[in-house]
């Protein structure tokens, strides 16, 4: 079985897997110029936290080759990256993967490859470290060895640069014959977890089911689930973390049934510089997402979709927050600092 | 504007509108043999509560009908008249309203067909009264006078024999000009609040959107809703109450966020033999329902949905319960007996 590459580099440009097509067709997205990069970001031809961090710092290795094909100014090349850094505004992957590789401009276009070529190494590598440390976790607090798990939304190899964040820990209990069953809430209104989890699972021949996203309160309170685990598109400070919308609705569920529920990051998409949830901004899409489905309305032609793509789970209801450094059980502390940068010693 | 009829009685037969087709078309389903009945029931071409008791109770004279042409014997028309009580088995008001009018048959078909007829105006004028209460109890308990609401599934005229419960209460509370706007839940897999509860307020002139399930609980959470207000398909005697899947997760973020919960039913939906919410049979319907959207599979071919119709929210979680008779608050009783035989005096 090939492994999953969502986002890669390949004859000399950007190219990723488009996501909007799967589970039906598996068809590549050349991403070769700043439009392109920013269409595909914005239509969720690529979306998961870290998998927008990598495409942040290949997206100015695109923007550097289209302002060289074009003559560009260093101020238009400029605000072409601005523009792939602003794409989407919840997750801090995408702009924290811009960032990370701007100071290396003017060192030239292959710095900033190849420090993009780091970003999305370092990924697939933190999300194997930290999938093993939230397997960990997660058995010595149930004590159980065999897990029944809920997630929400798509945290695979698709989401990242390869392996997964809160899909990791879940191949990584797999791995470890500790995984009974997964429940995949479907994930509307896109479907990420119908389309793009289940697609996944069954590559891996992980037992699984689909149900819909408001099944997923009654199924953890009727004592079918151990555990819910989920990503993130942005860890506060204080350990409020951002994910896709219906999120925060899960951990009240676990909270209410008394299983732990778990947010599973690279230390990337932690930003110690967002104090609280309160400071997330949440993107807010177009209606139409919600009221048609496949281009079919499903409601009244009048009717106004409210399409929050983002939701907030304040700390209080989170169990644990796991990166590669360690795993925070933010209920004890005020600041998941450790998060980023390790336990202190 | 015409009055919406889901269950009317016309021609001397049982005709339906047609809610699997809504919003698009609006078509007539003529339910004039068992088979129909149960099918209708089945695929949810009639579906809520106080409309499947009316069901319950033309569909005894459907059967005699039948019977009466096919030539059956007694026992033959009880069995058929057992499949219609049984086709669906969450919501008690369908077999309340088969055992309403089975005493009637010894008197002919005549009797038991006036009875259905009191059975279904007694439904509109209890949805009547029980709005007003409802209504009257939230503007006391909020203080507001523009209220925001939450609701989930369809509880309107759709649901009912006419005017709606919960959504009687919503209509009632805009007749006051006490309504700011209604978030609709779009309530997967069926669709029942972004189809039909929309379809209602788009008629009514009521300021609405409609939002993914998984929105809910962050709607709440961040401070957009005033109260959230469902139906119920059986209310136990403690108060549990079995209502579309979806809605204990609704009930948890009003609880966290400290704003009313509500539950509207007729008096007719509540089942003093039931206990408690563990005595609710919850119906598992097809996984496709899940894995497909209008025939179109979205999930990898293989894929198993899990889908259960219909969650039980603990009393512990409900603010009040509202019928025709009065208010129950069941955080204060275990015991909510009066929203049937009314409030000691």
């Amino acid at each position: 079985m090939t492994e999953i590459k969502a986002v890669r580099w390949y004859n000399d440009t950007l190219v990723l897997l488009d996501q909007t097509l799967l589970p039906g067709q598996e068809v590549d997205f050349i991403a070769d110029s700043v439009d392109k990069v920013v269409d595909a970001v914005e239509r969720l031809v690529v979306r998961g936290a870290p998998a927008l961090g990598a495409v942040g710092g290949y997206g100015v290795v695109v923007a550097l080759d289209q302002g060289i094909r074009a003559g560009w100014t260093l101020e238009e090349t400029q605000v072409q990256i601005y523009r792939i850094r602003d794409a989407r505004p919840t997750a801090v992957n995408l702009a924290w993967g811009v960032d990370r590789v701007r100071p290396l401009v003017v060192e030239g276009r292959d710095a900033v490859l190849a420090e993009a070529h780091r970003i999305a190494l370092e990924d697939t590598a933190a999300n194997r470290q930290l999938s093993k440390l939230g397997a960990d976790w997660i058995l010595q607090q149930t004590g159980l060895s065999t897990l029944r798990v809920l997630t929400h939304c798509n945290t695979g190899a698709l989401a990242t640069t390869g392996w997964g964040t809160a899909l990791g820990v879940i191949r990584e209990l797999h791995s470890r014959g500790a995984l009974g069953l997964v429940y995949a809430d479907e994930t509307r209104p896109l479907l990420q977890g119908a389309r793009l989890t289940a697609w996944e699972l069954e590559r891996e021949g992980i037992n699984y089911c689909v149900q819909a996203d408001g099944a997923a309160a009654s199924t953890i309170l009727r004592g079918m689930v151990d555990f819910a685990i989920i990503g993130a598109d942005r860890i506060a400070r204080n350990g409020d973390s951002a994910n896709k919308i219906g999120s925060v609705g899960v951990a009240l569920a676990c909270h209410a049934a008394g299983i732990p529920f778990m947010v599973a990051a690279p230390s990337s998409t932690v930003d110690l510089n967002t104090l609280t949830g309160d400071d997330i901004q949440i993107e807010l899409r177009e209606g139409s997402e919600v009221t048609e489905i496949a281009g079919v309305k499903i409601a009244p032609a009048r009717a106004q979709g409210f399409n929050p793509a983002f939701d907030v789970t304040p700390a209080k209801y989170i169990s644990a927050i796991v990166t590669e450094k360690c795993v925070v059980e933010p209920q004890r502390t005020h600041d998941v600092s450790a998060l980023v940068n390790g336990e202190k010693t």
